[in-house]
């Protein structure tokens, strides 16, 4: 039901700056028309001309912006639990490796599995972040590494989006990680598959942004910067997985390219914050990673703060390092584990998640936005980032319909 | 709706030990009458007789039994969002206890509501853990501390049980801490109130097992001890909080009591473990409070298996040091945190936990047991475990009911 509605006796937790924490509005109201917040403030401000709206009285919850999931690689076949199972029987990496595990395991079950298959079982995990009120997702390709199957991806990512009332943003990231078949030949993988392939998926419009992944295990700076100059050439913006676990400089290189965001950055340094400051670039943190990769080295979040970076957080959801289907729980762990405050964490899931996918009309409730809102059963906005493995949403309002 | 009923099928992980790893029956059978589990086998081997029973296609779906959280505080009054977020910013423990915050501020809020407010707080708690597939669920008092409102607490707990279709056992933990009126006078708490408030609530019927908290910052194993004898007194089991921040000898002490368990464990030694397998204790491990105290002692997993005694796994549901409302969370913390593989973790939400209540007719797919089963979207039990933040239960079948 998409209609003139409008919400009052709500607290607004607006995620406007420089106001009060949260941009927080005690008994607001916001009314929506044609998909827009076109109105919002305290209700005792409500102007006149609303009179046709369908009112909706929220009860006294509290109102928060649609979360957005922006770094997630939720379009995977199969699954890794054996092997999840066989490291915590003993098994090493190399054995793992050895019985065809790790990311190959997924590239392998990726390129099996058809479109139908691939979307059916992403859609589980998609449902699971809107039934927490996520209206908006990025999703990676990555575990396709040829041009068909990359290609395959972005069109599931894509097809999610339509089968689902929220909105969804591709990143194209095949150099992700080099396959079998080009074991050892780094370069010519790029030359083959993620340079021509990117161009074969921007042409079929299945491309919002261009993504890497830069580390002594992938992708050194050089070869992230040709797809970086490729994706500028097209007029693709450019992110990057950088920092994770070494420094590269990767999110200065990203920089470089005006890039969107750095994500991961526990090994970032003050030189790499310093030029995501110029860029004016959003850090995206991932702790659901850091949380199952077992890390010791926290990304900087002191030293982002002080220099105004403002920092994302996402769930990462994948099926190796982060097989994490909640946002909720991925702002419970970036404040457990990183030290974030409540605020910075629904900010980091709305109006910086926001920022980091390019997106000016999302992540904040104000005149002129979506009309992607979540309402929840909590007192307090802390509470969101407090409970874990709760979910405490009472309805979402995506795009102004219920 | 109660019948009798035949699921067909489905894999089975039974969790029956000394068999295939999760007791494991690959096309299963299970027949339920008067809510008991009344055949369980591999479909081949269904002997006549059933013909009656209304058939369930579970579809190839993993059935396992019902899980069971052995440890909670889950009945208290408010929460504990804003001294999280003041921590967040940068607060010490000091000045949030000068603002009235830690438990004390708990144990204010669960003094002052009412019945019906706590049961309808605890509520969507409980219901986070139906929805997971949690039959069995132990509470502890322990935020009254003063008679009345110990029993309070202990009736809330009692009424769960009856509001919902699942088991509520309940644990009496006045000893859990001094509250302010007695501060400095521990031992003249005991003997005016946990003593005599354990009697008077054993004789409302309210209690089935009797708890404490052994730490330097809560009661001596003196204290403790005295606590137990009254419980012992009256017939009741005991069980402890013990070696979480330091080893006391806790475990030990209950072992001497004929414990049913011992809890946290995070500073057990091998003399604390080799009392707990003399006594046939089960050895409940909490990585919700270990996560979010951020503790980086792990208890002796190791030397527990090597013992033999058997591992349960709990969320430790409460306002403080785990505001945590997934048992699936929780064993996928325990793998990750503590590298139980993941049969333990179900072993350890099933068998164990139910081991650890004193309960003989839970946590196995068994004939004779009760008919508490759980019906998973997951191919393989190690999902369960692997998956963060995910809910797979497909439906739940509770004495017997779906
Ligand atoms: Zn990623
Ligand atoms: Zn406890």
């Amino acid at each position: 039901m998409m209609s003139n509605m409008l919400l009052i006796n709500g607290r607004l937790a607006t995620m406007e700056t420089g106001s009060d924490p949260y941009g927080l509005i005690e008994d607001g109201a916001v009314a929506l028309r044609d998909g827009r917040i076109v109105w919002c403030g305290a209700r005792q401000d409500l102007p006149s001309g609303f009179d046709g709206f369908e009112r909706h009285d929220l009860e006294g919850r509290l109102a928060t912006p649609a979360l957005v999931d922006c770094h997630t690689h939720i379009v995977f076949g199969g699954n890794r639990a054996r092997e999840f199972e066989q490291r915590l029987n003993g098994a090493s990496y190399e054995e793992i490796a050895r019985a065809g595990g790790g990311i190959v395991s997924t590239v392998a079950a990726t390129r099996a599995a058809d479109e139908a298959t691939l979307l059916a079982d992403a859609l589980t995990r998609v449902d699971a972040l809107i039934a927490e009120g996520v209206a908006t997702i990025e999703i990676k390709s990555g575990y396709g590494l040829d041009i068909e199957n990359e290609l395959k991806m972005l069109r599931v990512a894509r097809h999610i989006g339509k089968e689902r009332p929220i909105r969804v943003k591709t990143s194209y990231l095949a150099a992700h990680a080099v396959p079998p078949e080009y074991e050892g030949r780094d370069d010519t993988y790029l030359e083959e598959v993620v340079l021509p392939g990117l161009e074969a998926a921007h042409s079929e419009r299945l491309v919002d942004a261009v993504d890497g992944f830069c580390e002594g295990i992938a992708f050194s700076p050089e070869q992230i910067e040709k797809v970086f100059r490729k994706a500028t050439g097209l007029g693709l913006p450019v992110k990057l997985h950088a920092e994770q676990l070494s420094n590269l400089g990767g999110a200065a290189l990203a920089a470089r390219y005006d890039g969107l965001s750095a994500d991961h950055l526990e090994y970032l340094d003050v030189e790499g914050v310093a030029a995501m400051e110029r860029a004016g670039m959003v850090a995206v943190l991932l702790p659901g990673a850091f949380y199952t990769l077992r890390e010791s080295q926290m990304p900087p979040v002191e030293l982002l703060r002080a220099h105004g970076v403002p920092l994302a957080v996402a769930t990462d959801c994948n099926p190796g390092s982060s097989p994490l289907a909640s946002v909720l729980l991925a702002m419970n762990m970036a404040a457990t584990l990183f030290r974030m405050t409540p605020e910075e964490t629904l900010a980091g899931t709305t109006r910086n998640a926001a920022r980091a996918l390019g997106l000016d009309d999302a992540g904040v409730i104000r005149a002129g936005m979506r009309a992607d809102l979540a309402v929840w059963d909590v007192a307090h906005p802390a509470e969101l980032t407090y409970r874990i493995g709760f979910n405490a949403l009472h309805k979402r309002i995506f795009a102004g319909a219920f």
